[in-house]
């Protein structure tokens, strides 16, 4: 169900699977920023927005590459564990999104990090080009206050 | 062939795999942190060190688990291309380093990253346990001027 | 809550995301196995078995290798699909499984696959070795008729 | 350098990357399947073929999606060890290859593998539709006999 107002806070829950874990028993790392990007999509198709829109969209192909991404990593997670991940918009502006997001294993903070992502036209001439994010889009989208 | 004096940088080549692509037809953010890691094991190995060493060394299992990481992404990355990443040594402390890393294909800046990782004890009681970089590895290090 | 018959067949759903999909548009083949195994393991904790128990059980670190698995591809899964996937015990051995999985989009037939595992003692002298499964949990293991 | 004649084995040589480890100590399983497209990948590039050609050829999206791959898991490989894959062309159709892979770390067998490809056009209407491999490539591509 779309919202019908600004929203700027999202929560989903993952369980750790088997091959998101390495030799060191842990999580890898490298998995946090998919943790973070699923958390973005499932907040955009709440809007009912298109999150991964790598289609034509009046002929065009759009999407939303990540210009940055950070994350710290303050407690391991492991197989089986249940991470709740907290997404906030940080930032808005007219191509571009900040999130960030808190990641939890019950009371126990995992990580923390932060992805910047510009809505772009992925098949401009010269290769990819951003625009400015839908208006019906960047309408439900509100900002957090730091 | 470990190295016979302390050293600061490094450089590897990676050709951008299939399955390391997504829809929008470039390669998908989170590889980039295991592009960056796998550059670090590389220097590791090329020290003489053993990269990952989750194996018990003198009854202990001992590894690098990450506490940071961070990347911008500067220009997409495509199936077939080539990557040169060049890894700078930023800061060594008693446990903890922090490299730097450049990706680029021919000319063009693809990414720039930073990882910091502390030498742990995987199986301390209680969790995870910072521990100081082995002297023999420790005087191999060396570390970038800024 | 675990079972207290003995069952064969099981379900889960799952959401494609984006970094599943390659440059095709379409979900990466190898990912298909990962999907088949997190269905196993959610049918392992659905009977109160520990799905993958590379942990110390009396001492001894035990898990479920895999010997053998095949998929058969019967058409593409995208971003966003929702797929059904449908598991049955095929074969149960005195240490060895093999599963059966039948992965659907609504009505549609994506995918149909077969894993075998064996439960072994991940540690033992000179490698790998298969073990019993533990009575309490093959109990709880039916097997199809085909 | 493209191929002058027709070939049906290829070898290549890849170093196992922590991060295709799992907290069992070993690969995971669904990463055999991306050693063996890497290699058949590879093998279409050593014949001047464009491997994963999702690019338009003539206005036509083109790629070789998988319809069939089996993997049998004979002894487990690690982080570090150096995998020696051998891939031999079983069997070449109109629009399907074949590929048997042997996958190796030193005298040890390691894995072993069949995966069957069907060159498509992606964009067909009503989706992905089978298309003859071109000559020029065809013509490069030998068979083994069994």
């Amino acid at each position: 169900m779309p919202a019908t107002h600004a929203i700027c806070e999202y929560h989903t829950r993952r369980r750790i699977e088997f091959v998101e874990t390495d030799m060191g028993g842990i999580v890898h790392f490298s998995r946090f920023y998919v943790f973070m990007e699923q958390t973005e999509h499932a907040f955009l198709r709440s809007l009912g927005a298109n999150p991964g829109s790598y289609r034509h969209s009046e002929g065009r192909s759009v999407g939303w590459p990540r210009v940055a991404a950070s994350c710290e990593f303050l407690s391991p997670a492991r197989f089986g564990d249940e991470l709740d991940i907290h997404l906030r918009v940080l930032r808005k502006g007219t191509s571009s999104l900040t999130y960030g997001f808190d990641i939890r294993i019950g009371e126990r903070a995992v990580a923390r990090g932060q992805v910047t992502t510009v809505y772009c036209q992925m098949d401009a001439p010269g290769g990819m080009k951003a625009v400015p994010i839908p208006p019906e889009v960047a309408g439900l989208i509100g900002q957090a206050v730091d």
